[in-house]
């Protein structure tokens, strides 16, 4: 700290002059003015403030995995900044909850001010999306319009600038491609993967075999395990994978997606568990986003009903599309269906353990 | 209270004995014991007994709405106890955090002992779903059979007589149409309602017109207006709108919705204030319903991922659908669609408005 | 709505030109710029945003209690915004998780670059506790000055302002005393109250007698339901209440104790339905801030410990006080003391009911 | 998995005939049903059953740290499983708005009925607060006797069984006391934070003397720093440390205070990351516990006012006091008083950063 400083006052700190005095109601501009529109704008706001924080997160995130090298020591941050916008996403849920206590009637005291504006026209949020790793292709047609047309000039550079960035999807899918567990000399995680696949597949059928259901019941629960192994071909076969990529049904390449099991499988080993967090946690922040979606097409539903957003978007049916749409690690989720009991796995060597534990232990003294 | 009385004791007049050990773990039971797998039996006996409390105070409004004439003080416990139902909702929501602290694999370590039992067979929640008005035809095929196939003889009963019972969605359909405010002799509330719509469209259009918006936007716009127009043909015309049930696009009497209308547009008058915030928990409850069929459906894909549930469902996909297609009250949300500013109402006729306010009033004095 | 507008643009409308640049990190001004500075000034700009939206809402509030008469159509108004406050609280004390992922030693990075800084500027904040009650005398000395001296001139000019007017406390208390159902030609809620109470402590006393316990228990019960009778005592004898005020052991007057108490009796009378809730929605609110301010104080612990706070203030002890002393609706929570099972009332006289009903009821048709 | 097994019935796995079927209300014995006594009852019941996982995870974690030596792969889980019980508490605090949905008066139709249970009586959170680490001697008397007075001998049994194992607060103690870094060849962690800290003082008086403030603002914050330095004094000296353990001022010992701070301010090194977890979760668990004990006790003011609790127990000024007495872990909130910026410490020597890393690390390929 350099010794010349002028005291803080908190009001100007937080620029509260400028911040305080942002709330200019179109109502009363026209001489009728709403109550509830103060309301409006302000909760606008502090999504707004969020989203901020949220981007200021992420970014600092994106830093750490832009390096072909991520430091063991940083993956402990990159858990604690995630971990913090998960924080932020469950608040952004809760605030649906003051914004419905204006009623549909009081939102129409002043709807008709605000045409043609639309939470569509969110710079951040867009920007929020294209970093997290939403592709413009994936994107739900909106209004019949590509939706940078939305945007003034400017506005419309930063999205093609954060567009040409590369996105935690992609950032994360390098760092776990070149993790470097994966085939170490004393263990193949594919073949040890595999044999307990098969093991687990067997047991199912025993299983159904001896429940003591109905034969239909009983052909219906086999196809559905079969099922289950046509899903597991996918994960074997590396082809079979870049098959399900080609046809815009996965998105995670082949290795980043052994290495998602791998960590889960093998969470407990030390070095793998500050990476089985991080993972979690996308998984959280991606659940949140979209149940954050969800919520917002249902308010948008009980207030405007089935009318045209102020925007002139279609309003419900948009936005609840895109809260399954839009989700961008879906293919985190799709590991479950990989997962198989620890129980079935070998213990890994001795050898690889060390290599995977910490130099100092207390029992080494 | 009479005299004579046992003091009663805090364990045993809550059940804890009974309540405390009935937490039996199948992996236990075979040689396997699974540390989270009290957290899943646990979490479920929560879940069963908050059913419990919302079938409570369900049964008592129901209760209320199956006289003919419902008396106007029994409105404000009706709130009360939606509202009640509404708290509960909120927690039934947020306690998907704590499952969703189990992880996947952690869940693999037990999961096959539960075959075939799945949350399907939640007898309650049938019930409550059922006493909510859902209908049989309504409902998502699940597995591939009629739903009350999965239970037993005797639940199958229960289930049987709860359908053969008026619902929340049937009472309050009639106690609408039977709100005697439609047509007073001072005030058709449909030809005032019917002016107002008119002269919004009107404005609508030339807002529009003059919004500057470029040529095709503005063809966009007025094409949306238009089909807004469209909408209300069928809430001025009965047989439009009974076409729309016909087709299983509305299922709300044309009666009680210009009765949610008129609740709406004055809910202002002391005596429509209640059934104003009566209508609005109940759309309160349908949407944490929707929520929370929504958040765990999310909840189940990130824990098996696309596996079949143990039930042999076809799990996630089934659950999301229900988010929307199991919705009771939709035409509430709906109603949003019809509402005008009230600044394109005319005031109640003094004689009416006594009709719908007090007998004493504190400047009568 | 006049006719000529221009096209309103979401980021426009919502000054975010300004919110979004307000972010001026004093540690990046000195050069070590500490990445969670960002956070600290975000959530207290959402922290004011918020407290601006609730002086709005109180101030429509306190603006329909400052006519002698107060329309009943405006109590379900000001239920509805009172409403919404506590929906704000809610986000409010869940924010502070968010704050709670910035560790200590994160703080520590900028914390210095802040003095003398103090949340206890926030000069909306001293104007909120101010509009709902808050006298001066009545608030904990902190630093040892009087409170206004912490801020800049024109600042306390605007406290001064708010010290004028009449709080929510006092216009709440004027209204209660103006309720006109104390006194009724056919009732006298006083001594139907009084004998109420007679019957219940004459059942208490019986109760605990055959409650079987020990002597010495039973002594010590005795001794509180005498304890019990002495606290109604003050509800009996406007002298004694007022003895108690004089003592600063209660602030609300008797008749305004006793308006309340008549309203949580009666509460299912049409006309004392709304009193209620908006009684029980300022209970909320208090109860709250004050879970807020608990809250708070926990936060500030685990943050700084026990070292002195940016503004000089003793930090976490001045705040938890603050939790139980600035609460100015205690009065409200007390009357539940008061209560008595309204089974020990008799039912209002037909012609008393009919008064508080409404003119207009379905069953005279 | 064994190969022959039953189905398994939802209902049956749940013991849902058992659990559903223990709602037996007072009120509806003695003819006068109150239909809020079924909630009454079931809130009970869920808080019993959240306590008993509260118990099973915490019971878990106490086993792990019972050895001499704590497998570092443990740590992660114990991590886990605290986070779940965080995720609870925040549940049981979400709760207590159901229960505010009934009113007073509604609780006082069955209040009497219920004489002398009380909540003071759960055997399962007096358990939770001896495994946590409460002692007898620390507890607030309650209605003038030793609490296990008010348990029936089975308990009383059980209580003191608990009371002789081995706390949390005990055994992380020791497991702090036993971390290996404090003093490392290369390494004296005392010193050079006690160097850290004189620095830390020196720029603090700096900063108040050129912070311009009045002459006795200055005096004052110099006081205060004064009093700050006085407080490090006892982190500098055992003696002085163990002289407020002995005035009850302190609980953890010295060794595990400085393996605290060590652990804090290293927080990075892989191996101190999940420790350092692990103790912040802790904190999350002491706030949330004093949070919902506050909140408990307001929701208990509400209900009843300043009457005495069923049970005899003075109600609101008992469970007030607790929120802050009966904090257990209020040591690890002070280590914020005394850590310092980073920047003041010094890196760690090449040599130990390689004994706080991994065996494995990506840039060793």
């Amino acid at each position: 700290m350099t010794k010349k400083r002028e005291p803080v006052e908190y009001g100007s700190y937080l620029g509260l002059e400028k911040i305080l005095n942002s709330q200019q109601c179109e109502s009363a501009k026209f001489g009728e003015p709403a109550h509830d529109e103060t309301l409006f704008i302000i909760i606008h706001q502090t999504y707004e403030l969020w989203f901020k924080q949220i981007l200021h997160e992420l970014e600092s995130v994106l830093q750490m995995f832009r390096n072909d090298y991520v430091d063991e020591k940083r993956i402990g941050t990159a858990v604690s900044r995630i971990g913090r916008v998960v924080e932020i996403q469950k608040v952004l849920i809760d605030q649906i909850r003051i914004l419905e206590t204006m009623t549909p009637l009081d939102f129409l005291e002043f709807r008709n001010f605000l045409t043609p504006a639309s939470g569509f026209q969110s710079l951040q949020f867009r920007i929020l999306e294209i970093k997290l790793g939403l592709k413009t292709d994936d994107r739900i047609r909106y209004s019949q319009q590509a939706y940078h047309q939305m945007f003034p000039d400017k506005s419309r550079e930063m999205l093609h600038a954060a567009e040409a960035e590369s996105s935690l999807f992609e950032l994360l899918e390098s760092w776990l491609e070149r993790i470097p567990f994966l085939n170490m000399p004393d263990f193949n995680f594919g073949s040890v993967y595999r044999s307990a696949v098969e093991k687990l597949l067997e047991q199912e059928r025993a299983a159904i075999l001896e429940a003591g259901v109905t034969a239909e019941e009983e052909t219906h629960r086999l196809k559905m395990v079969h099922a289950t192994e046509k899903h597991f071909h996918s994960i074997f076969e590396p082809d079979a994978h870049n098959q399900l990529i080609n046809e815009g049904r996965r998105r995670l390449s082949y290795d980043a997606t052994m290495a998602g099991l791998l960590i889960h499988l093998y969470r407990d080993q030390p070095i793998l568990h500050l990476p089985f967090r991080l993972l979690n946690l996308i998984v959280d922040m991606d659940e949140l986003l979209s149940t954050w979606r969800y919520r917002h097409a249902l308010m948008v539903l009980r207030m405007i009903g089935r009318k045209t957003g102020t925007g002139g978007s279609s309003g419900y049916n948009y936005l609840k599309s895109t809260a399954e749409s839009h989700r961008v690690f879906a293919d985190l989720f799709n590991l479950s269906t990989f997962l198989v009991p620890r129980s079935l796995l070998p213990d890994l060597p001795e050898k690889v353990q060390r290599n995977l534990g910490f130099y100092f232990s207390a029992n080494d003294e």
